[in-house]
């Protein structure tokens, strides 16, 4: 062994022993003495009982929850009940205006010029916001865009009178499958807009995702501004989008008809569902967890986002039966409307700052209800360290790693939060099934919801006893 | 702050410093600047190209793969086929002597006796090893045990000419469902045996999965020895075994009658599909990858062990396409017979013992197709660390974690073997498919295999570069 090794070990052991004496035990599992037991019933709780997975089959039996519509009303007043049922100490639904948009009953396209594909159906959907086509059928050429970057050099000469056709790809070389999202939803959200600027009739999107079927996924278009023209948007299963640019190749001169009938039918009245369990010792430091509950009106909105805020609400539920009796106030907020206007959280924000009231911490769960991973902190550095230390205690529900990261789009926009956190479970299977009639039941797996749930209860419980 | 937390600071301090000057740049991310490009190029490959995600659609198409089979014969072919297309260095199949158990065509179990629910059909799959009725109805009350150990208690005088039904369910509340595999699946390999020890006449166990469904889960009985007769063994679907449960409570004289044709043939001759790629510096030095080959006759073997198997075909695969050219040889071996007899395991050890190859590691695929988690390092206490600086590249493929844990079935006969390591994907969703007609093609997500794939292939690569 060289010297210079030799200093350094000697150096590093007197470094251990130091530490031993001023008991750094914080950092080597303290906490896993003191709640082991409650961890312990959490898991056994969530995954023998499944009381989630079984209110999920009732939530999806409603239907499908897009803002303003009936569903989501039976849905908002089903949590309530389940929330004065479950014994919280408050429940209340707070007003929220939101904006309805419904697909309505008319939804066709199909080739309607090509030598050999005429009456050729495309499988579409409206995309969220479009208008429809006035009971005409909207009939044009198309151009295709094969990467949205690009469309930036077209000009009206390229477009005017067209369907512009985007067709940038998922890219599923990406591990991360909310990055490969980031990047393909932008012909989604501003295509429509941007192609209207040129003088186009119309925007068919391919859909915006990771499963290679015949499946429309839809999701909202960004509001057209007052100076630019509205005009219809739908997404395309990836299949038909194939098939469409291959026909382009041989067939430029294809034209297409579109019949929609959707429409934006102004602003009414709904609800975020909101309930809490008191803190036994500081009521008036807030944990909040929730999700959004409203959806798109395709498939059952069973992944986006129905399970993740029945984990939240199984939070307060375990709280209930398990007789944690959390030191601060656990409350679960179901946010209504963030697919298409955010309404439920700016309302949900303004009134916690016109109330001055002090969040801890606040939890979202919007990304399915996968097999946990971890957590993501926004944000937050000073309090990265301290959870950290509860790492060995949510292993336990197969919480890997706390990091930097995005919490959700509802959280954020709460002002004055110690530590707003993400829950991250795995992400491979998401976009396979999001915003499209994938998003059913059937497609969530009761065990791998059921450990989110205990990862989002275990953090929560920590919280409240340790804060932050 | 107190004078010895300055002290302990100091000395972490010094210790840094020094630990800087003896440039352990090892531990903090040599290996990413050398390799990055390489993992980098793998995990793009792996889910971009989705090349083993495509052969598992043609393994699945010749149909299950049970030793001694003529679909597993087929299936053999095809990834000899395979290997010598990609231009693999060497392949070879290596004879095998295997049994061959078939279950036949009759498989039927229904209640011939009982006040209401006489020809009531029970869904039911014969145990492999399991005998026959000899062409008549095995008819037989029937007596319940729901929890295996205790069966140990049992008399002759309770069991004598019954049919025993072992009912102990699978412990859903145990995070881990390996371990609530392990406790479950003793009636299933034992029950059998020690039932007849004491004059049973059948065995019907319930089916050893976490889905609640009535699909059979079907699996291998111990061998019987010589001392005790054979009885036939089936699984029961969980619906089933529920349904039987209720209905022994009101009626425990009900009577059930089997009827099964399947039988034990003897041996046949079956192979391993061994192949290589060359080591360019140290090509006696061996990195063995791998699954077993073979499944049980029920779906399509997809998970067990068919998407695993062709993750390590692609490593080699991508050694060649990528042009990676490792140091050390990179073999490949699917074992024949892991489900019933492990007898391609036992002649591959014995190969490499006579012919005193050097392994330097051998990993196993024998967990599904799940999304990445980790890697089990078996008794190998000295290069668990050395592993673990390469978590940061393994990370890109989602690898959270290297531990000391089980490898494989399969690798674990094989002697003298520096590091036997498992993969480890999540297991939330394993045993819903596991031995039965669930586990198809369609249970299989083109992106977790892929990037299973990607973590085995990086895995291997750096230990054909970095020796272990």
């Amino acid at each position: 062994m060289s010297g210079i090794k030799f200093v350094f070990l000697c150096l590093l052991l007197c470094a251990i022993i130091v530490g031993g004496l001023l008991k750094i035990d914080k950092l080597f599992g303290e906490h896993e003495l003191n709640y082991s037991a409650a961890v312990d019933d959490i898991i056994t709780y969530s995954l023998e009982r499944r009381i989630g997975y079984k209110w999920l089959r009732e939530l999806c039996d409603i239907g499908p929850r897009l803002s303003g519509s009936a569903q989501s009303m039976e849905a908002i007043k089903w949590a309530e009940k389940k929330f004065i049922e479950m014994g919280c100490d408050t429940v209340w639904l707070q007003p929220v205006m939101v904006p309805k948009w419904v697909r309505g009953t008319l939804e066709h396209a199909e080739i309607v010029k090509s030598k050999d594909h005429t009456n050729r159906k495309l499988s579409i959907a409206s995309l969220g916001r479009s208008i429809g086509t006035d009971g005409k059928i909207l009939r044009a050429s198309v151009i295709e865009v094969k990467d949205f970057k690009s469309f930036a050099s077209y000009t009206r000469e390229d477009v005017e009178g067209k369907i512009v056709f985007f067709n940038e790809p998922f890219d599923k070389s990406i591990p991360g499958t909310f990055r490969a999202y980031g990047k393909a939803v932008q012909q989604r959200a501003k295509g429509a807009i941007e192609a209207s600027k040129l003088g186009a009739v119309a925007a068919i999107v391919r859909s915006v995702t990771s499963k290679p079927d015949n499946v429309p996924h839809v999701g909202t278009m960004n509001s057209f501004p007052d100076s630019v023209k509205q005009i219809p948007g739908v997404a395309i299963g990836v299949e038909d989008a194939e098939f469409l640019s291959n026909l382009l190749v041989v067939e430029p001169d294809i034209e297409i008809g579109l019949q929609l009938d959707c429409s934006n039918l102004g602003e009414v009245l709904s609800y975020n569902v909101i309930a809490e369990v008191k803190g036994s010792e500081l009521p008036d430091e807030l944990i909040v967890v929730g999700g959004h509950f409203d959806s798109w009106d395709k498939g059952d909105g069973a992944h986006d986002d129905g399970a993740p805020c029945i984990q939240t609400m199984e939070t307060l539920h375990q709280m209930i039966e398990l007789g944690l009796k959390p030191k601060r106030t656990i409350r679960c907020v179901l946010f209504i409307n963030e697919e298409n206007g955010i309404r439920g959280a700016l309302e949900y924000a303004k009134y916690a700052e016109e109330n001055n009231e002090i969040h801890v911490a606040a939890i979202e769960s919007d990304r399915g209800a996968f097999i946990p991973q971890g957590f993501n902190l926004e944000d937050s550095d000073e309090v990265l360290e301290e959870m950290q230390r509860w790492l060995p205690l949510l292993n336990k529900a197969k919480i890997d790693w706390i990091r930097k990261g995005g919490s959700g789009v509802d959280v954020s926009k709460i002002k004055n939060v110690t530590a707003k956190i993400g829950f991250v479970p795995d992400d491979q299977r998401y976009f396979d099934v999001h915003h499209s009639d994938n998003d059913v039941f059937e497609s969530v797996n009761a065990r791998e919801m059921q450990l989110g749930t205990a990862a989002i209860t275990i953090l929560t419980y920590l919280i409240s006893q340790e804060g932050l």
